[in-house]
This record gives structure tokens, C-alpha cells and sequence, in this order.
């Protein structure tokens, strides 16, 4: 079943969490990793991301996803501070059927606009610069 | 904000929890009730419910929190061994804007078949007995 696959240790997360590619990080701590999205398909779409190597929610330990939900819902709350959108979604993806494109699992963090359409999910890539000035707006409410 | 809004003891899922009107039980217990979504996107669309009077991912303790999605995983594992889906999102809306429907707050559980677009959120009402099947083959690999 593709929704069980081995983990890739060359994953782009995996190297970003080894500090082998930037981001434009909003958090980090021993357990995760949060950054903005590089295809976001809003303004302010932030991703959590657990250190350990799982490929999606069906692997990870019960107090290792514990701590993501708290943590992602933490920085959902600085998302909300920062930017004031209308509506906020969390959306996990679990196999590339579901959109998953990075097998290491991700929460996504996604503030929607009434007045603003959303992006396709791995559209274009977004200035590095203006991600980092965004990270640090949310981080600055964390 | 829109984010920030009363809780409305009367919700449907309020209901639900109280026992006053019918859903296709997949789980219960003192903290989580699961039932399937009565207007699927796909077959095995599930949901996951939270017995605390709290609108959205916002207005939740983190312990309440945490046994959610430990819980969801749960359900998610066995909505994954009875229906065999090639992919699986879990979403969480808050605020009409993001699509919330139902002002209690809740995950969705959505199992995906690349071969079968998913309906519209809110779409088509499902018949009764045919959620209580599927609830059944869910419930069984718990």
C-alpha cells in the first residue's frame, strides 16, 4: 500500500532539519522544526515539522505527535496574532493519492482571506527574502 | 476576528455528544466521540470530536489537544486497514472562511482513492445505513 514506504534519509525536510538547505524558520526546538512554506499557497503558510524519521502520521509515536499537535496549534496561534486572516486551516497530508509531495511527515499550517483564492498546493516557489521577513512576524508573537 | 467567537451549546455536534440526535458511531469514549461525516467527500469520511465545549483549534488545552490527535490517529489507522484508501488527509477548519461548518471544533479524517474525485465539503447528505456499515468495518479494526 503506498500509504507505507520506507523513509528516505535524503529528503528535502530531513536536510533541512540537518542544516544542509536553508529556510525561513519561524521555530525550532529538539523535537521540531517549524518554517514557512517555500510553495505557499497563501500568504503566511507555515509548516511544523517533527525531527524524528517518519514518513507520515501512521508512524510516529503517540508522545512524539502529541508534542506536534501542541506545538503546531502554538504557532497557529502566532500565525493568528501576526497576520489576522479570516479563517485558518491545519491540513496533513498521508501519501502523494492525498498531495503529499515531502515524505517526511508535515503539518501545514494555512490562514485564508475571504477575498484571497488559495494557491495550488506545490505551485510557484516563493522570494526567500519575503518568507523571512513573514517567519519573523510570526515568531516575533510566539 | 472571526476567529475568536462564543461557543453555542446548541451546535449540532453539542447534540451529537448529548445523545439527542443519531450519528453512525465509529468510537466513543469519556473524551473523543467519532462518527462519520454525514456529507462525505469520500467513502470513509470520518470525523473526530472532542467532548469540551470549544469552538476551534484555538480554544482547546493542550492535554484535551493531544489526546485528539492521538485519538485520530487512532481511528485514521483503522479507517486505513478497513478501507485500504491510496492516501489519507487529515484537515481541521476553523472559521467559516476556511470552510468550518459546525462550530464545534473537530478533525476530519478523509480517506482518498485516485481514482475517485472527492465531492465538495458539505456537499450531498450520505444515507444513514450506509455510514453505519462503513462505521462497522472501522470500528472492527479498532
Amino acid at each position: 500500500m503506498s500509504l507505507t514506504i520506507a523513509y528516505d534519509p535524503g529528503n528535502i525536510f530531513a536536510k533541512i532539519i540537518a542544516g544542509d538547505i536553508p529556510c525561513a524558520r519561524v521555530y525550532e526546538d529538539d523535537r521540531v522544526i517549524s518554517f514557512m512554506d517555500a510553495f505557499p499557497q497563501s500568504k503566511g503558510h507555515t509548516l511544523v515539522v517533527p525531527k524524528v524519521p517518519v514518513c507520515n502520521l501512521f508512524d510516529i509515536a503517540d508522545d512524539d505527535l502529541a508534542n506536534l499537535i501542541v506545538q503546531t496549534r502554538r504557532i497557529a496561534r502566532a500565525v493568528r496574532e501576526a497576520l489576522a486572516p479570516d479563517g485558518l486551516r491545519l491540513i496533513q497530508f498521508n501519501g502523494e493519492a492525498a498531495g503529499q509531495t515531502v515524505f517526511h511527515l508535515h503539518m501545514h499550517i494555512l490562514p485564508i482571506w475571504t477575498d484571497q483564492p488559495l494557491a495550488r498546493h506545490g505551485g510557484g516557489m516563493a522570494d526567500m527574502e519575503v518568507l523571512k521577513a513573514t517567519a519573523a512576524r510570526i515568531a516575533d508573537k510566539l
